[in-house]
């Protein structure tokens, strides 16, 4: 099952108490950190969201409401320890500035850190459960969105089953994972007639910042969760435009034709105080949409 | 008159929802900066302190808690259509990081960034109406304290004083700075007996993070407001020296021996929830002591 929690939703400058671009991936027990604006890491502290748990950390982009916050994270988590490597998949140029980033901040951390440039639209993490893919957005500056995918989910055994009497217990673990029982007469047991289908595989993508751009379908058709960037109300979509960002309507249009389950839209413009209409008006056009709201944990 | 805001007094991490350090100093109708630990610019928002007019900011170390939200802090107000330049006082190796900071993540800044690295004790800011010194502390690397020091006030008119009456009013301004009166038959009327005392210049000093150093006493001799780390309680002075910090009762002797007028304490380490017996140790060798507490102004 995967959670979606927010730490920021603002773009650009703080402003009425929100924060800038930060979101915790829970999935099991591990927690993935897409992009970590200035502040996260207090955030984290706040929603008592156990930072030694965070493994990998994806940065979209290189506008400072996306990262300014990373190496006080990081710093942090050296300073309470850390053993362990975190990887860290983001744009080239990020690189450097960690390394003069510790450098001049009191030496090397304790831990490994992985750093791994984004170059094109690939596989970036598999793991045993899940897997990330990372795509380009169009952005005033190079830019990726990110698609979690969880892996096909184990199916379950079927406690109803009168066949299950004739398995040992031992080979329930096969069992789901599909395989059929052969007896030691030679008959076999099928594996549909004593188990039932997993839950479904969730998905969820991240669009970061983005203008409206259909090239992205192809990276997140279906999903059962979109993120996407609602900087603006319809009304300033010129504007929304000339920023390379995108407006409520253009988000909603992205998640309809993408035919994702449900829509989640954040990254506020800092001019807005309520957000009210962000939501009504996306809603005209993808009614299953939530706003992205600090300290929420979205699940799916 | 001058006035300390303080928008954190953590150390290291933040934690309890202190945060890492960052001060106001309100002069006149001028903002002077010292430190900007992360998440500096949120605390001004929520504190109404007015970014655009700050000018100038010193930066003691390079620890991450004490600038790390230094680029965030620039960032915005160059978002925000800044102009007037900014003047930054603070260790070399900021420079460079500064610079490559500003050219990942968008381009130069709309204004001017005037840096000056510290490199001995001296005056570092001569306005009209404060002076700013800088001079070092004993910290696990280079590492700055900052004095400021307000200039000679102005006399004032004593409207009592009945040989008033024969001084035009245009000659005010020169009563007020200490001239004396020359009537047009040659005859001189005193500056005394028609001025009163300004109020005393006020000066404050911020020790930085420091270990016991009764080096700094020469710089900060007679201050009103002393600000002196006390990043933990007297029993972990073993612990405090190690790290080159300073205790609560360290910090009390030297307000002691400066015969500081009022000391103020902060930078608390992250490990204290609750600081009441900072302030109790504190005072038992300094009483006039106060704890620096986010969100207070300490006005002289």
């Amino acid at each position: 099952m995967l959670g979606i929690t927010i730490l920021g939703s603002n773009s650009a400058v703080p402003s009425f108490g929100r924060h800038p671009t930060a979101q915790i991936i829970t999935f099991r027990d591990q927690l993935f950190l897409i992009d970590c604006g200035e502040g996260a890491q207090m955030q984290m502290n706040q929603y008592k969201i156990r930072k030694n748990r965070i493994n990998h950390i994806f940065i979209s982009h290189l506008h400072g409401d996306h990262y300014f916050g990373l190496i006080g994270l990081l710093s942090s988590m050296n300073l309470l320890g850390r053993e362990q490597p975190i990887h860290i998949y983001a744009p080239a140029p990020l690189q450097p500035l960690l390394e003069l980033q510790c450098k001049i901040s009191g030496g090397p951390l304790g831990f490994t850190l992985h750093f791994y440039p984004l170059t094109k639209a690939e596989k970036i993490v598999d793991d045993k459960h899940v897997e990330v893919h990372c795509f380009p957005t169009k952005h005033s500056i190079e830019c990726w969105g990110f698609l979690f995918k969880e892996k096909k989910t184990n199916r379950r055994i079927n406690n109803n089953s009168i066949a299950l009497k004739d398995i040992p217990l031992e080979f329930y673990k096969y069992l789901q994972q599909g395989d059929d029982y052969t007896k030691e007469d030679g008959a076999v047991i099928p594996n549909h007639t004593v188990t039932i289908e997993g839950t479904s595989p969730q998905s969820y993508a991240f669009c970061a910042d983005t203008l409206y751009d259909e090239e992205l379908l192809s990276h997140i058709t279906q999903v059962n969760l979109l993120y996407h960037e609602a900087t603006y109300l319809d009304e300033m979509h010129d504007k929304a435009a000339g920023r390379f960002h995108s407006t409520t309507k253009q988000a909603a249009t992205i998640a309809q034709k993408a035919q994702a389950k449900r829509l989640l839209i954040g990254h506020f413009s800092s001019k807005y105080e309520k957000l009210d209409a962000f939501l009504e008006e996306a809603q005209t056009i993808f009614p299953n949409t939530s706003l992205a709201l600090e300290g929420i944990t979205y699940r799916m």
